[in-house]
């Protein structure tokens, strides 16, 4: 288990996994800026550029399956056919979706980038969270492009973590070491701390040297069971991207040790993003299992991890197993499938709480699985870093089959509320 | 528009409609009781009966589409294929749902309370809410059925409205005089205010003549456009019973006036249910236009008034509006449908916020927006009556076709969840 009793340990412990791979540098720039939509008020924007030595052929990307993306994704699929890719532009505060003129301004802000560091535009992509619906301060961001080059270097990869963040709690940054390279990964959101529509950003850079056919399925099945398994708000935000870099100097010959890596350092980096909101106190694992096929236990899974109902009473550490039950019924019920229930399990913690078609409570269980809730809560007065990464984990056995699938998600209190009430005031 | 300066005006209008239709009796009687998994604590249950003066033929009911549904629902479900029905008694306090031996339990009542009223077990329903998993106090229950129906007669429908009421906020009522008879509907839950799963029970008394298939179909076709369209926590808890019963007495020459009261009835209700919580500041109304078919419109207007992310903008009285679009977005890109988004039309409040492709946002559309939201706000310190009947207004064009559809729900706040995490303490 892992535990850190102060944010001091916490940010020592990412130092030490923060080297970047060979071929890749960082910068981070902040500045001030007032948008055109609310004369008056100042806003700070940090720039985050990460930059390879050369241009690349080896890249890979997913982006949000949302109807209306914002413009750093539209660009992003179409730079997906582009020959090369160079560096990522990073910026917060303000998203660039649906702004009149948000696609020329992104295009704009990059090709000035490109005359600074000497790219092509179609090498470079625009990354952007924040508010929806404002214009992108592009006078400002040309303006700062400069200094922001000027610290080409200076950034690792906690450095460039910490860059990314708007309210997140805490940097997310994961790493693994193998074939004589690594796989560094850092991201931004989502959910609870990142109300701008809970987006959520990843930048995955490798020195290994993997085909770009390779590293595109790589990145499509470790992402299918991280990133698209954790549940906060709602699926996909406007902006959702995950994009995999690499400098491509390390030979790799183990493709199963990569696709491994990758899956883990994706897998713990979700992980990361549900603890770190301000407002999760405590992380759920759901697992179904026995369902009759995968996909009907991945949406059961995630029935579970989005019900407000479910969500709200283990905030409260309430052992409210009924509403486990409720939420898969509601879901499986719509579906027009209906479970024999005296074949459908149900554990909170290890502790069975139903079986054999009835609940098993009684005031002995009930406090001790009250005890469990309560220590998987993550005090929300210790900011900066997660103080341990223990979960509430769910099992849902339904009877049905031999599928499973698991999700992950937050629970849901008054700071979800707070932070997303009050988001834009 | 409907205002209410204090409880009493509230009461008083709903006095003025409370006339049951010929042939129906009502009943209310509380006692104490100590459930059997909390030793030592003692809880209040309200009996309510809804009495026909004479078994009848005409009865029609829908039950939770939830693959666990509670005891009463199964027993309802077989109860329709019984040759007439007499009586309906609600509890509160207890849902009866998976508690070992609750089908029992429940028929065990209800012989009981059929051999004091000289009436077939199986002409008699059950209708339980509250928290599941505990069993139902039976012997408390059938001792107390004795002094229940020494008040037969005393409970008009305000009586039985206040009844059968758990946490709601204030009693729901609502009444259409035609043909010379009337359709009254009572109703308790749902959402917010009623954590045990959202439970929403529904009895609606007519004494209209109306063939046993008419009703059943005016039934479907009123639930399905009235409280199948709201949405609070999710949609089917193990419990929710919409109950139609006539005692036949009048001659109901006029089927399409029959049917279109019937769901005019049904919408009234509906929206009390929303307006209804504790923790419910906001009734949203989102209108779909312009999809490609009815049941898409319908699933994304759901979409949207399910967003947790929409859900807290609106309680903060904040026009995110982006929230909307990313909503609607998130839900069609799933479904694999892709809108031209320079055909997409969003109004909020009547004011148009997206348009042509682009946000249409300014400082002063922004501040009017805000106006908007904090007139429909529904004060909580004024508890026990709806202070209006606003709601906030959204409405969303898809240029994709000519279906339609509506939802209702509510706003998502402080109260939802102090009411939810802290709700079996």
């Amino acid at each position: 288990m892992e535990t850190y009793r102060n944010q001091e340990e916490y940010l020592f412990a990412l130092s030490q996994r923060a080297q970047l791979p060979e071929g890749f540098a960082g910068a981070v720039y902040p500045f001030m800026f007032t948008p055109a939509e609310k004369a008056g008020k100042e806003y700070k924007m940090n720039l985050s550029l990460i930059l390879l030595d050369r241009p690349t052929e080896r890249f890979a990307a997913m982006f949000t399956s949302n109807a209306f993306p914002g413009h750093p994704v539209t660009i992003g699929k179409k730079r997906l056919s582009a020959k090369a890719w160079r560096a990522i532009l990073v910026n917060n505060k303000i998203s660039n979706v649906r702004a009149p003129g948000g696609e020329e301004d992104a295009e704009e802000v990059l090709s000035e980038l490109g005359k600074l560091i000497g790219a092509p535009t179609d090498s470079l992509l625009p990354s952007s969270t924040g508010i929806i619906g404002w214009k992108l301060p592009k006078a400002d961001m040309i303006k700062n492009l400069k200094p922001l080059t000027g610290q080409i270097g200076t950034a690792d990869a906690l450095g460039l973590a910490l860059g990314i963040m708007t309210t997140d709690s805490f940097p997310k940054l994961r790493r693994a070491d193998l074939e004589g390279g690594s796989i560094v990964a850092i991201a931004k959101g989502a959910g609870m701390i990142e109300p701008n529509l809970a987006t959520m950003l990843v930048f995955i850079m490798t020195d290994l040297d993997v085909d770009k056919a390779v590293m595109t399925e790589a990145l499509k099945a470790a992402v299918s069971e991280s990133f698209n398994r954790i549940s906060i708000d709602s699926d996909q935000s406007t902006s959702d991207s995950v994009f995999l870099l690499s400098s491509a100097r390390k030979k790799c010959r183990d493709l199963k040790a990569f696709e491994k890596a990758l899956k883990t350092v994706c897998t713990a980096l979700a992980e990361d993003i549900v603890r770190n909101g301000e407002g999760t106190e405590h992380v759920m694992k759901v697992r179904v299992e026995g369902a009759s096929d995968a996909k009907i236990a991945q949406s059961t899974a995630k029935a579970v991890i989005n019900s407000p109902l479910v969500k709200t009473a283990i905030f409260g550490d309430d052992p409210n197993v009924g509403r486990l039950l409720s939420s898969v019924g509601d879901h499986l019920g719509n579906l027009g499938i209906f479970p024999d229930a005296s074949k459908v399990e149900i554990t909170l913690g290890g502790h069975v709480v139903f079986q054999k078609g009835c609940f098993c409570l009684d005031p002995k269980k009930e406090a001790e699985l009250n005890s469990y809730l309560n220590a998987a809560r993550l005090n929300p007065e210790f900011k900066g870093y997660p103080q341990h990464d223990r979960t509430v984990d769910i099992v849902i056995g339904l009877g049905m089959g031999s599928a499973e699938a698991s999700a992950m998600g937050s629970d849901l209190g008054y700071d979800y509320v707070k932070e997303n009430a009050e988001y834009r005031s």
